[in-house]
């Protein structure tokens, strides 16, 4: 069988996320599954990285299927700009090695979210940020991302209830970038907790706003206890902006 | 009597274009108006800059209304963002003397229009660009902006029909700057016609394209027929960034 790696881009503002539920057209496994299906002829199943939630984006979310049909790269790649709604693009198509799994051999994934930071919001991108008005300092954010970079069981930053399988992920790095009115935060790890990256965020700006301090950051880590940590900050302005499949 | 300015953005998305139409609440003069009448207890004609059209945006529209009305600046620009919808934004509130006439007075206007120019659509901002997939010569659009500067009938290049008016504009300046995928083309002029700025860069992509030659430029303007100019593009790339009210 042959082994199809997608690399898809969506505007999840439509959409109750990645995962299919039921036969629902609302979902983005859901869209690219029926499309799949009416290109290969057969019943598809796509394995993805992971969820997004409801509202949140993907550059570069990473899928793959296991497919019979002989149609070359380029007529699937035409079939899925043709069919697929203009919020869901196929940017990359590839023929990848049988064994290649999309959730199961990624090694790290990159985040980004984006805070508008100004004294009026903006009538534009709405979809695509969320907007602070509130005092933010710069440096106790800086500290907060430097606190929540490496190993640790992120139970407390997540919102699950709790869990069989380990808690504990690693975080690479955390960078906040300012362009105008608009902070980006980037965040690189070897994987990200149900609510992980937006609870993370929340507590980012808590430490920012003054309402939180950078110490009470380890103190969740040690307490594991969800509400000690910061608002989930809405989903749309998040991005999945890559999968990575090697240590680079 | 006071008479307020306002400097408006909004997101042309969800609306009819600028001017009221019946009690319509699509358009934006239709919104602004009911929020100011609700603000001043009297029935408020808001006098707009000109027009925008349905789908196209503005980061700078300009609007004044008269009224009675003692309330501060600062009362009414927080009476704004508190009930107007969230994509039309009053981003500045003064008060000027009587005689200002948001239309009347108005210099000179820019408008910018986004086009993405790039093998790939985008799932993103497809409110806010047009996308072109073709190969665009940009010499050849350098020459074709400079073609349409300066003082010339615009008739062939506008939606009217005819005029008794004038249709002589003058537009100062064409500029493209492009930014990864994006050509952003800046118009400035003392006035444009019914959709003029969308023809002159559908006329502008035409030469771009090679499906018109810039001397047939010219020729429209000699001719002033409409049908020889190149096709009106979406107003969803187009915005109205400023108007102007001295010359600078």
């Amino acid at each position: 069988m042959r082994n199809i790696k997608l690399i898809i881009e969506y505007d999840g503002t439509r959409y109750q996320g990645w995962q299919r539920l039921g036969d629902s057209d609302k979902t983005i496994q859901g869209k690219l599954e029926k499309i799949v299906s009416q290109l290969t002829g057969e019943t598809i199943e796509l394995i993805g990285s992971g969820r997004t939630d409801a509202g949140t984006h993907a550059r570069g979310q990473v899928a793959n299927f296991k497919t019979n049909c002989n149609k070359s790269l380029e007529e699937m790649h035409h079939f899925f700009l043709t069919y697929l709604p203009k919020d869901i693009v196929v940017t990359s198509i590839d023929e990848v090695p049988e064994r290649f799994h999309a959730r199961y051999n990624a090694v790290s994934k990159q985040y980004s979210y984006y805070v508008r930071h100004a004294e009026l919001p903006s009538a534009f991108d709405r979809n695509y940020h969320f907007y602070v008005a509130e005092p933010l300092d710069w440096e106790a954010m800086t500290e907060a991302c430097l606190r929540l970079t490496g190993a640790h069981d992120f139970l407390g930053f997540s919102a699950l209830k709790k869990s069989k399988k380990s808690t504990v992920r690693t975080i690479e790095s955390i960078e906040m970038e300012k362009e105008e009115a608009m902070i980006r935060f980037v965040f690189r790890g070897d994987g990200f907790l149900y609510k992980m990256v937006r609870i993370m965020m929340g507590t980012i700006l808590a430490v920012g706003k003054g309402e939180m301090t950078v110490n009470q950051i380890d103190d969740i880590f040690q307490a594991k206890i969800r509400q000690a940590a910061g608002e989930t900050v809405p989903a749309q302005g998040l991005f999945l902006d890559g999968v990575f499949y090697e240590k680079n």
